[in-house]
């Protein structure tokens, strides 16, 4: 398929002013497409800019306040509930995940649910903010719908994913970014475009039979949980998509398992909706409410050597530390640029042409 | 196979004579037994008074130390390092998770890293210690190392399971307390004394090959990690196990990887060892640190009663709301005793004989 490659650059350049023609703040704007973009540069493009139409078209129907006024609707020292004011996840998220790190600098760990919020992107991105402060750095968020728990042929849950990162000390952090699904929504995307057939265990039918058609989605089929089925631990995936659902939505007052707002601005809202937007939860953990950071990091070093270097069986090279492959794709795409392909492009030429902006030419064109 | 009948009482107050007569205090002796028979009446056999002449072993080369000093040696208001002073895991663990609790009540959630402790039998009975305080209860152990990272040979993580039990209202609790393998080594005992067949993707030979043999760990397989392979997602099992680890261990100054003590007192220790005993982690985060406990309580029984009244697919009954199945096996168990197989009896014949005390007859015995 024909990808045309943009700079980081050019694109942040574009969606920032994109954000501010829906009327956020230049700080507000930088810092959506930073976040935005932090997923097509680690290799997630489910989740960057391939998005950006889909923000603007939830803004287009008023469900996303370009103008939030984020407040902390309770508190402990170590908790606080967030209200995202229907803003943008993409700046609800990192505000939170701060007040998440403020608590931590003073009493040893900070936790924040979040109410009333939208899609915030790529979990990493805020998980990572708190390892240039030596803290470990967790991050959840419910989804809409489309996983069914173990037994079910209803869509429950969203993939709900999880991330946890570690700092390292010479090595490079440990960045475990995670679908509580099987395949992540984006692996069945690519599937879709390139009318692949997706493995067993990935997805079931509407009547709850195993499928390996990739558009199954469609008609009412649904992703499954991490696992597959109950003989390989489908219960256990459903747990933890549970468990971010109940984390991020229930503490938070946000919508929870079918009643969780879609992406999709065409898609109706549900009915009987029990709370406010989707919900997000965030952690940060101080290295040195622990032990001290120089040991923690001489320790964690040791562990990604030992485990980067264990003994693989044949035809694999190396066993991959959490973080590695995303790690490597930033590197790869701040040389080569990012690969867009032509539908995305068609889309970012349309919100060029509702805001009357210029859209930049492709660095290149490549395969 | 035949099964022999024994009431609660009847273990407890066995199981309470043998702690005393390795030395423990009638206190810790108690707490002990009611820990480890808490397995039995859930039914994880595998981690119940099956395993109990197992630590009078660990004993008996002086791994195990009857009457630790259990000592906080790091702590911020949220956090603390405790080190279990070669302690029972079954008295060590609840005394950390009642420094989490402590510290939540004061400061919204505690989080305890413990080092230089030994099995600690279930982690969902730790976890549930938060519930009667109307808190969350997170808890983790790393383990003996059996199970091997996507695409290695080399056993480098334990079963090293997850506990979260999240209090409800009218409903019983939401209790998910999983290893984070496909299936736990417990299964596969069973397998093992059935001589059955185990599904592909819970083992994997000395080669890295998918086996189905439970006698493979014993010549150089592994267990692997949930999802099985790489296509299913085992990435993110190999990455659930890792975070324990590192949360349990690399926190604490446990010992973690390979290096962690194996439970068989036969079994020689690693060489070269980066920290002391076992590690665990522990976590209680106070409801009305978010919002108030009685709204919390309403939208949990609302989640519950969605999921468990879910359409199912042809052939199942419910959708099963994690914590259920324990529960029922708790209240039939309460009922109708506790059935333990012959090596059990045996087991347990040994220890009365070693400490001249009386194992008391079964109550009944069955199939």
């Amino acid at each position: 398929m024909q990808v045309s490659y943009f700079s980081f650059d050019q694109l942040f350049s574009f969606s920032t002013h994109v954000f501010k023609k829906i009327g956020c703040s230049d700080a507000d704007a930088e810092l959506a497409a930073k976040v935005l973009l932090s997923a097509d540069m680690r290799g997630i493009d489910s989740h960057g800019i391939a998005r950006l139409s889909g923000y603007v078209r939830l803004w287009d129907v008023k469900r996303i306040n370009a103008q939030p006024k984020i407040s902390i609707i309770h508190e402990t020292p170590s908790t606080a509930t967030v209200d995202g004011d229907s803003g943008l996840g993409l700046v609800v998220a990192p505000a939170a995940m701060e007040i998440a790190i403020d608590k931590a600098r003073t009493v040893g760990t900070g936790w924040v649910s979040v109410q009333n919020s939208n899609h915030f992107g790529i979990a990493g991105y805020h998980a990572m903010m708190a390892l240039q402060e030596d803290m470990i750095g967790i991050c959840m968020t419910n989804a809409s719908p489309l996983v069914s728990p173990t037994f079910s042929i209803e869509r429950l849950l969203g993939t709900n994913p999880i991330c946890v990162a570690v700092p390292a000390g010479a090595q490079p952090p440990f960045v475990a970014d995670m679908a509580t699904t099987t395949a992540a929504n984006g692996k069945l995307e690519i599937l879709q475009r390139k009318s692949g057939v997706a493995p067993l265990g990935w997805i079931q039918d509407k009547s709850g039979k195993p499928s390996t058609d990739p558009h199954e989605l469609k008609v009412g089929g649904a992703l499954l949980p991490l696992g597959g089925d109950r003989e390989h631990g489908s219960h256990k995936g459903y747990a933890l998509g549970a468990i971010v659902d109940i984390f991020s939505a229930v503490l938070s007052g946000a919508n929870y398992g079918p009643w969780v707002p879609p992406f999709p601005a065409y898609v109706p809202m549900p009915v009987h909706m029990p709370g406010k937007g989707i919900g997000h939860f965030f952690g940060a953990m101080r290295i040195d409410a622990f032990r001290p950071a120089q040991e923690f990091k001489h320790h964690m070093d040791q562990w990604i050597t030992r485990f980067r270097s264990a003994k693989t069986a044949e035809g694999f090279d190396q066993v991959i530390i959490p973080g590695d492959p995303e790690r490597e794709m930033e590197k790869e795409r701040a040389e080569k640029g990012i690969p867009l392909v032509g539908p995305v492009v068609d889309d970012l030429r349309y919100l060029a042409e509702k805001f009357e902006i210029e859209l930049p030419a492709a660095a290149s064109v490549g395969s």
